[in-house]
């Protein structure tokens, strides 16, 4: 028989909840974590219900009430305030006093004899009153007393008395009340996991004013354009030696020249492995000066985690029990049967001695974070066990809360979804191939309405790489920014891969989405400011960005209607709608389209019956609009959108102040 | 860290699973169990998967191969054959030799050197040769040698030889499989909990021949005429003595007269309580007697378990720990504000003593199941706790995984589906109040194609003591006939209450479903034979049901097209197709309706170019269709419906002899 057969209440459904509670929800600091849950209870009493949460740190449980919605369904919401972790459960009882209010009524209006009913009442105020004490204890006795006392209307205007329901239910008998059975976690991270702006660049690029090998030196007289370009995050693909055993030549060749600089993602030599700097770089000390140097410019330096290495790693020979070998003694290369990468050996994390690998493992991110770095890019983390990556990310947050992990991973959607819920913070996304309207709103829908919304963090990225999409390469500088536009402002974290991303550099490898000449096998020379460059098209939509707090999550997305289906339009806006962004694209690089929107003015709580003034924050451009339906009009060469902020007509202001 | 880091599988999203396992799916013996899971790993080694199993009485389990669906699902399925438990899970895992398998072959297609990768092949096939013994043994090693001294052409035929490929499957390395988590339950139930045709009847009922208050003896005369209408179960309200204190008068009234029986529903009086019998019906000989008779007809007879008692009921004076008392000193009666029971007073189940009483009622079930009862059908379960249910028919099943709990839970979605969720193994639904084409699609929709359906075994009532149908109080006749085809087809559990129902008694007390003069208040007496009624059609679809295997499950129950919005086209077929069902309903019992059904030739494997026979198993009628779209005409003073039996053409038969 069960331990106590008095807890009527059923507690079932609870949301947000990942696979029964094995995984965390996740949130930023100052987000609100809503909850609901089906709570409900045998017959006709009343029940009630709350969230109880509590942060790690403050391990006493705080309760806020729910609230009754439709068909059994509660809703109660807290906000999170600290790094690090958060629990929340649901607690649901049978609300007797309530119960007892419900009936009198419904007795009082039938016209029913309720004298004894009034005793019970008596009697349930009576024992809160015995658990209260000082003020509370004295208004309860008052209560009972004139309850007791008073003519039958007087005792319903009594027993329907909200203060006393109020009063009562701080001494309420939860003696019965059912906890629900698990306790449910939230992983809160810093607000940079929900806004961030990356720029991604190879170290060793060089300028024409620069030497051969671009070096953390040359890099440091990069910062202050990136950040008057508005980035907040420099990610750099891998920083360690390269090695030299089949080491790739220009263009992916099998062969390199002598001159060739390989593959910085064959991590490992002589010089080192996963905690050296390359020499032609510059040193531990200079890496750790621009990461100093970077924080002047509010940029912080991200680094890439490939767990993968060169032939001449010295992994291979310190512990060649982490690889693979052949039954002719010779080391097996990382493949995906036809491709190989001769250059790269894969880990073998199905070794015995996987104990010691995962060690140290975390021992390279910990090397990095003892250098300042909190921000990770994490190469291709779906071709290493999930265990692993559940476990490092643990371990690393459990001391460095704040830490940032990228997950990589342009795999089957299951697979990305995965390594969202077993911990990344952030993550790649579909978003590069995704072109049409009918594309972006089911792609968005279902990343932002279903429950990936609770683990899964977008990251829109315009271009990578390994990654010149097919857009960009056929639809010249407006596709560029169009797909600026669109990374920047359907998610709140976004990136880019420059220069060539800035410079419209659209030369692939034939029929390929990969670059000519690519910097993944070479020191690529950029002129930053040569003509044709989007740099202040970027400079204007990053500030956008930082200016308007609608932008600054991904999760308050919606898209409206336009009659046009070249035409994307959606709107963000703060809770308290302070902040109203609305946006249309045009998704046709070559030709003018136009079309009529369909602005949400209720949801937005616009005046159907005033004009309002939409600015547009790219071209400085302002519109008066009035109603639902307006008019839109975007030739991509002059620009391929609208940032439209939208300023409803405040009382009082005279027309005149209003359209200045 | 974790304990095992080489599992590399992950499973994810078992279903079917509800809640997490809490609670366990239903089938009933002969039935499949199709389980589908994520199962994936990281990187591009083959997966595989298998479903595990065992009953409880067998505690091996057995393991079934599931099969790669898409987009990392795999399914794979059982079919259950004891009575009681099954448990089942799902097991992954790398499948290395598969991996070499698929590497060898894009290897060789692309004109590498696979030299060494066969020696890696021998080396597994080795590998597995140590595991294996006998004849497995020696071909294992002769596949090695093949391997080994073969030229590549004919090693590469060898590496993908099939035979080879599944030999290996027996001695697979499963060191490393990850199991999933969590052993699910199946309830195994007899047949009749998915295929059972209820007749409810008042046993005190009288007929013209029979004296003033029917009794066990006089049902005994009834049941070869219940079994000639095709009914397996006979099911009675309340058969306890009846308690005097204000006792309810006919139509409900407060008062009743000296002749007045009483609502069977207020059990107990200083006769006896829930393991007495009403003297009036007899003794608990009778009964006995009753239901051993029964047999002979193939029914079974169902009591009802209404845990509830007249304030006469024995328990009130020797148990009053068990009821609430209110502080003049009177006892509680049942109420849901405004409403009252005046004769009835509720157990309290939150009294103290909740220990004693749930024994005692589990008492009341093991009394009745030694008496010969195995089907309970449970009074208004859900306004005792559900804690109670889940342990008292846990309980019951453990010692008799035969008996049948049907749930008349008429009250919220939520409410319902959780009583079903933990135990019950029939209910109750909606089904009486669905009315049109929309509400027929929907609401099967939900029941059929949702989670539910793994748990709620839906049981559809054409009328009870408690409703009298809006659409059987106007439509007449042919609305009664056509509610009989709808629950009969619909759902493979139906019910019906008579003989109201077969006689179509329609006076309902004024704008309300219940029946004027109802027999819940007073005995009253039928006539079986009277002019009008619809006894030959109920015998008529009885025997559909019984010979069409086909009618014989809910779930394989298929809505398809026609048009026009007052016919209801849907079909039920045999996995094999060995037996094919059309049936075609008009909804509107006063107009007759015609239009276009669109057959869905594919799905039933009929021949489009070829005319196919359907058989109108209610008129007798045959038609020759021919293609997707076929005229139907339904005119409800003939007949509201067709039950159609397909036939398809047969080769060799000639057109003569098909269409005798």
């Amino acid at each position: 028989m069960v331990h106590e057969g008095r807890k009527r209440v059923i507690i079932q459904h609870v949301k947000p909840e990942i696979e029964g509670g094995t995984y965390p929800i996740k949130r930023v600091i100052g987000e609100k974590v809503v909850i609901e849950a089906d709570v409900f209870a045998d017959g006709h009493d009343a029940v009630a219900a709350s969230v109880l949460y509590k942060s790690r740190n403050n391990a006493t449980w705080k309760e806020v009430t729910m609230n009754f919605i439709e068909n059994d369904k509660w809703v109660g919401e807290f906000t999170v305030k600290e790094l690090g972790m958060y629990y929340y459960t649901v607690k649901g009882w049978i609300n007797h006093f309530k119960s007892w209010q419900k009936a009198i009524k419904k007795k009082y209006d039938a016209g029913s004899d309720i004298t004894i009913d009034l005793h019970v009442g008596v009697d349930l105020i009576t024992q809160a009153s015995q658990k209260a004490s000082g003020s509370d204890q004295k208004k309860l006795e008052e209560y009972a007393d004139h309850l007791k006392n008073g003519d039958k209307e007087q005792a319903v205007l009594i027993a329907l008395n909200e203060e006393l329901g109020e009063l009562i239910d701080n001494y309420k008998d939860t003696e019965f009340a059912t906890l629900y059975g698990k306790e449910l976690t939230v992983v809160v991270d810093r607000k940079k996991a929900l806004f961030s702006t990356w720029y991604e660049r190879f170290p060793r690029s060089r300028s024409p004013k620069s030497g051969k090998h671009g070096t953390f030196k040359d890099c440091e007289k990069l910062l202050p354009e990136i950040g008057r370009m508005g980035f907040d995050i420099l990610y750099f693909p891998p920083i360690h030696p390269i090695g030299k055993t089949n080491r790739k030549g220009k263009n992916n060749s099998l062969v390199a020249e002598p001159d060739d600089e390989g593959s910085p993602w064959a991590i490992g030599s002589d010089e080192g492995g996963h905690k050296a700097v390359h020499p032609k770089l510059g040193t531990i000390k200079d890496f750790e000066r621009l990461v100093h140097k970077a924080k002047e410019y509010e940029i912080e330096i991200a680094i890439d985690l490939a767990f993968q290495c060169s032939p001449d790693h010295p992994y291979v020979k310190e512990h060649p029990e982490w690889f693979k070998w052949r039954p002719d003694g010779t080391i097996q290369f990382a493949e995906n049967p036809p491709k190989k990468y001769e250059d790269i050996v894969s880990l073998n994390f199905e070794t015995d001695q996987w104990h010691a690998l995962w060690e140290e493992l975390k021992s390279v991110v910990m090397f990095w974070i003892e250098r300042g770095i909190r921000t990770f890019r994490v190469d291709n983390p779906h071709t290493k066990p999930f265990l692993f990556w559940e476990w490092l990310i643990k371990e690393i947050k459990d001391a460095y809360p704040e830490v940032i992990f990228l997950s990589e991973a342009f795999t089957r959607p299951k697979v990305m979804h995965f390594l969202a819920k077993l911990g990344f913070i952030q993550s790649y996304t579909y978003f590069t191939w995704r072109n049409t309207k009918r594309e972006f709103i089911d792609y968005l829908t279902e990343l932002l309405h279903t429950n990936e919304r609770e683990y899964f963090r977008p990251n829109f990225w315009t271009n990578t790489p390994d990654i010149l999409p097919e857009h960009i390469q056929y639809g010249g500088k407006p596709a560029s920014i169009m797909r600026l536009v669109l990374a920047a402002t359907l998610s709140s974290n976004y990136g880019i891969y420059g220069p060539p991303f800035e410079l419209c550099v659209n030369e692939a490898l034939s029929d390929r989405e990969e670059y000519l000449n690519s910097e993944k096998y070479e020191v690529r020379c950029w002129d930053w400011d040569s003509p044709g460059n989007i740099k202040e098209w970027i400079v204007r939509i990053n500030k956008i960005r930082r200016d308007n707090p609608a932008l600054q999550t991904t999760w308050n997305l919606k898209f409206y209607e336009v009659d046009n289906d070249y035409l994307l339009f959606y709107g963000k806006a703060t809770e308290d709608l302070s902040n109203i962004i609305l946006i249309v694209v045009n998704l046709d690089p070559f030709h003018t389209q136009l079309g009529w929107v369909r602005v949400p003015l209720a949801e937005l709580e616009i005046d159907p019956h005033q004009p309002y003034l939409v600015h547009d924050l790219l071209s400085d451009d302002k519109y008066i609009w009035h109603g639902e339906r307006n008019y839109v009009e975007l030739n991509p060469q002059i620009s391929p959108a609208h940032i439209l902020r939208v300023r409803k007509r405040l009382k009082r202001e005279t027309d005149f102040d209003y359209f200045m």
